[in-house]
């Protein structure tokens, strides 16, 4: 049962205040302990040990644009910021990869993707329409037209499990999108919107997509999850009534399922009533933490 | 003392499946029930009662673009997506209205400012720089040029207190930006970034600001900031070393305050070693509840 969240625990320092000084990052980057992350389109390489790949830094400076991710281990670390990566989004291949990561490294790998990613998509002024170039060590974009500057995205989503009773008799929905694998169950999200608290939006998420009212909102858990870049923020809320309206545009089919029918699931029981998202998906850290308030 | 964030208990039902059908949108905009939000270029108007003014909506549909926000007391409700508003972003006038609107009044303004705002600021696509065009019943904007679909951006920002001691021995950390007014201090705050947790974020800025280490990150509130469209999101983390070192170029000061310090800021106790934030801001909300944990 993983209770530490995917994607958390990055040995990364960010070392922010260097994204400024365009002379230090420049000394990092000739530094001869400095790493390059190791990245096929957006697919990363694992070590024989299980870690993330990196190489050294290539010395031409204007060989390939560079983003400054930090320091780890006293080493400054980078990402190239390679055009047209966007085509490859997700595989099978590149689940099977996080999956074998430890968190942490596989913490580090979302900051670089995400980061990559946003570069790709956002070569130009969304105020003009003007291309735009990298600025604040690839932390940013710049407009050289009309001087917009330009920070990666971030999207929250909020992710929660609805609780119908209490104790031994608590129930949690839970439900499946069209396209997840055979058997799949998860905790129902969705994107928070302009001026909309975190509570707000786990109140609206479940009735547009199960019908349902809900009360007492508790926050448990975040992740960052980079496809491409999101915050998952993942919730319990309580209802008193679980007659469910399913929106089949949003969600083939909804269901509530007890404690036992979870602790069984995670524990990969084959009589358990679904099979459990991933460990490094939050919907995984939100069921364990859920069982482990028994 | 504000335990309810500001922005957020809007009656606003978003009816976020009519976006995706344009006749149904189009019907409620032409129903005669539909009401427009009155806005002055950002600024809201107050009726006499000191809620949000409405007005009827424009009969001619290419009169001005308008987005649909949802349904209140079962009347269609609209915001014209007026170009070049983003020029007025703050002033003394707007907070003035802000502390008199209800917290209620002021989220439905918050989800309609965010939006307005965006799409003044986006009218390109960052994909391909091409013009895009308003879709979704105002929800979104999509490039005919490239295809690529564009949604409202909310930030995550985090912002906590660092708690040092307990009990009645609790200080926690508060800082001043240099443009606050006199006497002001707040709770730290800061961007998460792409590749973070909430608590990951929390940790970060509070080490980068003012050079503590902190653990047992806990969510707190959240509330949204249409400012132009953060979501606030409020911590408190334990400390085990009171020492500081502050980053002069985000923080003029910060320092560390008693409970009892903090009950009589928030009382406007005149002898209180700091004037607290404004009760719609989150930073308010936080030491509240801070408080009442007492």
């Amino acid at each position: 049962m993983t209770i530490v969240p995917g994607f958390t625990g990055s040995l990364l320092d960010r070392a922010d205040a260097a994204r400024h000084d365009t002379a230090l990052v420049a000394a990092m980057r000739a530094d001869p302990q400095a790493l390059l992350l190791c990245l096929d389109d957006l697919l990363p390489f694992l070590t024989d040990s299980g870690t993330l790949g990196w190489r050294s830094v290539p010395h031409d400076p204007h060989e390939v644009e560079l983003a400054f991710l930090g320091q780890i281990a006293g080493r400054p670390r980078f990402v190239a910021l390679t055009p047209g990566v966007s085509a490859l989004r997700r595989s099978p291949e590149l689940f099977a990869v996080i999956t074998a990561l430890p968190p942490a490294e596989a913490g580090t790998y979302a900051a670089a993707r995400s980061l990559v990613d946003w570069h790709a998509r956002h070569g130009f002024c969304p105020n003009c329409g003007s291309a735009t170039g990298v600025f604040r060590a690839g932390w940013g974009r710049l407009c050289p037209a009309c001087g917009a500057e330009h920070f990666p995205r971030v999207d929250p989503v909020v992710i929660m499990l609805a609780q119908h009773g209490h104790g031994e008799q608590a129930r949690v929905l839970i439900g499946r999108q069209p396209g997840f694998p055979a058997g799949r169950y998860s905790a129902l999200a969705g994107f928070l919107e302009p001026g909309e608290s975190i509570e707000e939006a786990v109140a609206r998420e479940l009735h547009e997509e199960a019908g349902i009212r809900v009360h007492s909102v508790r926050y448990m858990a975040s992740q960052p999850w980079p496809f491409p870049s999101q915050l998952m923020i993942a919730c319990v809320a309580l209802t008193d009534d679980d007659s469910l309206v399913i929106d089949h545009s949003e969600l083939e089919e909804a269901k509530w399922v007890t404690r036992d029918e979870v602790a069984a699931a995670l524990a990969g029981d084959p009589r358990a009533p679904f099979l459990p998202p991933p460990p490094y998906a939050i919907a995984h850290t939100l069921f364990g933490r859920w069982l482990a308030e028994r």
